[in-house]
């Protein structure tokens, strides 16, 4: 059976303007593979509430599912709850629920819960919160869409809330070799390898370093048998 | 008048596995930055045919400008350039430009001009070579897509040649202001002075280090101008 598949939607103008590199793609990436979730797409826009909500749709209806980074802090830019609500025509405001959570955290903080920080517990009627264990104001899971800070300690740490509870498939087993010749020698090798493991997915990532040529051969796959097959009928083949 | 924009499409399994982590996006974003094209959307595909096709169309028909990484080297798993021949109804064959250029890069090389290798002269009809100084195979432009490889010192030797020959807008101009409060305390005051620089763009950034709270503000704009004045102001509410 076929993996779960997954979207990835970052929203965050300075991720665009490059100022900031981001981090939680890469992070995501990984922990989904470890759990046989394949991640197909990954889409950053802008703090733009159209641009979000088109983005959170289409994913939404192409995959199993969203996760989505950034945008639901207590500032002005902040409108990811919002959209979200909207894209799937759900009333929100501020929830009890929310709300307590934030009423706690402030109370013991000695800090004011005014009105921005209220604004974290605005969330969309029939979601599910999402645990933050580092800043207490929660995410939210909304039909197959989690919704999760851009901070990466606050992801990481709802990324973990969330994924235990994902049913996952077979996690995708890869074996590297680094080969020190041109892609265009390897490349005849490796179209044969690929046709005889329909299977296995079987990369070339090139590298030049001092003016030699080279590249890394990822072989990936859910069969660990399949796997060790492939590679071991490459290193012999290129007498590695 | 409202600068160009710009989306890039990164193209890869590699980055959605989680084995590599995506440089280029973050390149591009700052060299479009400086030269006034706003980068308004990224999306990374997975090496899938039917993925890049529409990708492509749509990015290519919402923005100025489009940007693609990746899949144009000599193994089975390259086949960006078919698709975006596809994408445009191209006809797409080895071109004899594209040839001459490998054919005496190799020559020099002592290296075989293989089939594999011969693929990187696979343009489409009526697209524009982009130059490769790093390796010679070359990227190329059609309408309004710019193709190029996604080994990052070959991508920012192709940036750097197509880049001049688009037209810009007013590069944006960014100060940051670094806060050490929580961000429901500068929630208030941000969304106030967004209100009263409608051009600007001002973005919260939260940090936490050892347990204490803070945020970088951005403002952006192309006025430099405005941007000292909203930072001024910025500046004396937070007393810094």
């Amino acid at each position: 059976m076929a993996n779960p598949t997954a979207a990835m939607l970052v929203i965050g103008d300075e991720i665009l303007s490059g100022r900031t590199r981001d981090a939680n793609m890469h992070f995501l990436a990984g922990e989904l593979t470890k759990q046989g979730i394949d991640l197909k797409e990954v889409r950053i826009v802008s703090d733009d509430a159209p641009a979000i909500e088109a983005a959170v749709k289409a994913l939404s209806q192409a995959h199993d599912h969203v996760f989505t980074s950034g945008g639901i802090g207590p500032t002005h830019d902040d409108i990811t709850a919002d959209c979200i609500a909207r894209a799937f025509d759900a009333a929100i405001d501020i929830r009890a629920d929310a709300r307590a959570l934030l009423e706690a955290h402030y109370k013991n903080s000695g800090l004011e819960l005014n009105p921005a920080r209220l604004r974290m517990a605005r969330i969309p009627d029939g979601a599910t919160l999402i645990d933050n264990p580092v800043s207490t104001a929660p995410g939210f899971t909304i039909a197959n869409v989690h919704v999760m800070a851009g901070v990466p300690s606050v992801f990481q740490a709802m990324v973990a809330s969330v994924l235990p509870g994902l049913t996952g498939g077979s996690p995708l087993l890869s074996q590297t070799l680094r080969v020190h010749r041109g892609e265009g020698d390897i490349a005849g090798p490796l179209a044969a390898l690929a046709a005889d493991f329909p299977d296995l997915a079987i990369g070339s990532y090139p590298f030049q370093i001092n003016g030699a040529f080279g590249a890394n051969i990822v072989v990936r796959g859910t069969d660990g048998a399949q796997v060790d097959a492939a590679v071991t009928r490459l290193a012999k083949e290129f007498e590695l």
